[in-house]
């Protein structure tokens, strides 16, 4: 029996919401059909308030049993040992499915997500855009020539670069229709409608919550 | 019998020697007591010339056998499957390292990186830089209370936590005694010296090769 939990805030802002990175582990597990549950810790104070879970302060952590696994990657990395829905089991695939992985997160994440944040104050261009042109091209001649990133197949690796590739200043970066075309592919599985489904529940269900309360 | 390959560049210029990342995963090798050869592709051209190996123009990558890896942290997670001295074999060892080298790649590489990159430009401060001091701030704080990340003891963890802290300019980033300790015991291991000396003289040996084809 799964003792899966993924641990969330219990509130954000509206803004986030469909985007908060407890999706990626929602939508691993109803990939590969894995029941769990979910739990939260307070968003108010995150900072500091679960250091001891998470030491940068962030969500999303896993729970399985007596292990306790942050970071959304590992997590990824985790569930997709307990399911051949998410990654293959012979070496040439897995080896495949880590490496995609690690560069969705490595390659991809570590220049887009820093772009984006700079983004925020307001101007188009910044210090790190020409940087992630270059990524989000290359990453673009790859998806022209195929389907899956990795093993000819549906992978977990899949699952992470969609994520990364969705964010909206992201996704509108550029003309690049293979990219466009695999996340549009990529969020109509029904595994993934169902993940962002629940966590906008999830949210909403907070703010009947709030007002409650107050 | 190993047929382990780390590929990367013929040549650099001598400001990065010391630092490409193929030093990863010989690091990763010499810890493991893992024989393998260095194979190279050019470093002029190196945006084109190896697409077809690495589909973002870098190195380094690992060949074993009939395996292709790229990504170093990929890399990683592949040499630590074959050696108990990278990653134990645990359920929760293994889980706490694989998170912990995500977290080197995720949350602090993913900042260090990029603030690094907008660094070049002479600013001392650019829009990376209150983001950057936080996580390392925060893992300093991690630091102060243990002397490995993961499991107790010595891991590929460590090695790649090391390796992104180590970066000059992310070094001297703040006062942080305990992260500052972690890299000064992490680069005493004999099998850091080795690798670094190994990449120091494989470079140098092109300066000979290029004068003398010149």
């Amino acid at each position: 029996m799964s003792e899966l939990i993924v641990w969330t805030y219990d509130w954000v802002p509206e803004g986030p919401r469909g985007f908060v990175r407890d999706l990626r582990l929602r939508w691993a597990c109803e990939e590969a059909g894995l029941a769990y549950s979910v739990r939260t810790v307070p968003f108010e104070g995150r900072e500091t308030n679960h250091l001891a879970y998470q030491p940068f302060g962030q969500i999303p952590f896993l729970s399985d049993g007596g292990l306790e696994i942050f970071e959304s990657g590992a997590g990824l990395l985790h569930l997709a040992r307990q399911s051949d829905t998410l990654m293959p089991r012979d070496p040439a695939g897995e080896a495949q499915t880590v490496q995609w992985l690690i560069a969705a997160l490595n390659s991809i994440e570590m220049v887009s997500v820093p772009w984006w944040f700079l983004s925020l104050s307001g101007e188009a261009e910044n210090g790190l855009t020409g940087w992630v042109g270059s990524r989000l091209g290359q990453l673009e001649a790859v998806l022209g020539e195929r389907e899956w990133l990795a093993a000819d197949r549906f992978t977990v690796a899949d699952l992470l670069m969609a994520d990364v590739l969705r964010v909206p200043k992201v996704r509108a970066f550029g003309d690049r229709p293979a990219s466009e075309a695999y996340v549009t592919r990529l969020t109509a599985r029904p595994a993934f409608a169902r993940a962002r489904a629940d966590q906008l529940a999830h949210f909403a269900a907070a703010d009947g919550n709030r007002s409650g309360a107050g």
